[in-house]
């Protein structure tokens, strides 16, 4: 049986009430602000049309909403779908729920999609920032200082910002990967980077920068491919870095690595015997498929602990600030270097 | 520089009218209901203090939010991400948010889920039905009639709705899968299956069996496992069936086929030599990595288009009804009998 729903202005015209008396009696039921026979009018009401407490019309009252908004880039990116799975475990452990909404789909911007959650009023707002904000970072920034929900930056830094900002210390990731193939030998190291595309991107390049740099091994920019985190970079962009001479590449993430993996077995070229791979994020399908790729490892589920943590605090008292640090860690396994 | 959010009662009471009437004022500055002069204060109060178009207080009273609600059962298989992706792209394209929550987290249930989207005033919700809905189809199925936003099912079939269903043909896909394993001549297939867990897993199940009985091969009970759609039901399933005798594996999804080729890689069992595998969802990652399983293959890009051409239907005309059986396809690689 389907029927019409009812809304809160149907009650406030049936009791002769404001709709925002309506909605005060139905989040609080013990209202002083309201007489005893007006809430007992407005609650059989509600009762009798079968009235759906709407989230919409309570928090014009209470402003809160118990939701959470999620900004990512790249839901088909394992590393954002985890993501996101961790942070809805730990939010609903505390009965929040998330809303989940993808970036990078379109020309939307993230500034568009905070308005949106805005509108929707989230209590807060978790933002991993996508291609449209790279650049554009003051913009943003300044937009989220101007609203009045705490937004909260996770893995990749919004420079200038003064909120929490939860992070890994990409610089550092890019750091051991490169020195991991400088210690088995390698000089002639190539990388395709996301650093034109992605703040994350270009703090591992600059590992990789700092590490070659340490071992005072030039840097040959004909060994450098600017693509994105996806396949499609390393599947495109293999081939030009092997003709220029590179025996090992570093990739700026696992998809990128993948990518790679694929144009070298078209190409029969042995890894890790004729071509070292390094990947970025230590994808679980790495284990699964027994892959064998040598990744740079990153905790998702201690950053989505970390920014549950900050969340909760910050929800207390709205002028808690944090930023963390998290290091990550190189995982080993045969595409580097045979082991065990 | 942050500064706090007007709300629309803070307009309301400064140009002493009731929330409704500012709320009306600024979702159409032109209405006729309220004079020309209140409407020039509100507007002006509104652009003076900054506020935010509210989509709560909006729709109080356009009741249209513009959002569309998706729930999906787990975020971290890569059918649903891609479903989520595809559909977030299509929805924008006609002006609408998705808002994503994921269902097999916790022990939420499908129920709770739609209602917390229902109150956030979605103008629609999507779903895929995750465990907890299985086995209490009906309760689910009462609820969702009763509600007066439009619930579009999508590649979980709930018996009992009337309402719009966009499915895939698991019944045939199953069906095929397991004619492939007896067209190469093995009579002893072995199946893990989600049939206790899923109703997509249960119709791949009985495709199984009319395929068997098709053929005439009598179904072995010692060579049916029943697991969830994930790696470790194939991981710790698929040496049982081997002892059993089992020459081909037919796996519920490709989840699972990778924990058998996983375990068949550790018992350095050679596929399809000793052992042939069928996968399901043909994952997009199987040929990124060159892994050769064969699979049966859903158009999720066409699931998605249909959702939203139904969607589309239904907004304008919400006794609008459809059902959609969509046909798989299979597509075979190496992981049964060696190709190319």
């Amino acid at each position: 049986m389907t029927h019409k729903k009812i809304r809160l202005k149907d009650i406030a015209d049936m009791a002769n009430v404001s709709v925002s008396s309506v909605s005060l009696v139905l989040s609080n039921p013990e209202t002083k602000r309201i007489s005893p026979e007006k809430r007992k009018e407005i609650l059989y009401l509600a009762k009798k049309h079968n009235y759906v407490p709407n989230s919409a019309a309570r928090t014009l009252v209470s402003n809160k909403s118990n939701s959470v908004g999620l900004i990512i880039p790249d839901l088909e990116n394992p590393f954002f779908s985890t993501l996101a799975k961790k942070l809805e475990k730990e939010l609903r452990s505390i009965n929040y729920v998330l809303l989940i909404v993808n970036s990078d789909t379109g020309d939307t911007s993230d500034l568009e999609l905070v308005t949106t959650l805005h509108q929707r009023n989230v209590d807060a707002i978790l933002l991993a920032t996508s291609l449209s904000t790279f650049g554009n970072e003051d913009t943003l920034t300044e937009y989220i200082k101007s609203i009045d929900i705490p937004v909260i930056i996770l893995d990749r830094s919004l420079p200038g910002y003064s909120g929490s900002q939860i992070l890994f210390d990409n610089k550092l990731g890019g750091y051991l990967a490169t020195q991991h193939c400088l210690d088995q030998g390698h000089t002639l190291i190539g990388i395709i980077t996301a650093r034109n595309t992605s703040i994350s991107g270009l703090y591992r390049y600059l590992g990789y920068v700092e590490a070659m740099k340490d071992y005072g091994i030039a840097i040959k920019e004909n060994l450098i491919s600017d693509g994105s985190f996806d396949f499609n970079s390393g599947y495109e962009y293999a081939e030009k870095l092997i003709d220029n001479g590179a025996t090992a590449i570093i990739c700026a993430n696992d998809l990128i690595a993948f990518g790679v993996l694929k144009k070298a077995q078209e190409l029969n070229i042995l890894i890790p015997d004729n071509l070292a791979i390094i990947g970025y994020d230590n994808l679980a399908i790495n284990d699964m498929l027994g892959i064998g790729l040598t990744s740079v490892s990153q905790d998702i589920a201690q950053l989505a602990k970390n920014a549950v943590q900050v969340l909760k605090e910050t929800l207390k008292d709205p002028t808690y600030q944090e930023r963390i640090l998290l290091s990550p860690l190189l995982v080993v396994r045969n595409s580097v270097n045979k082991v065990g």
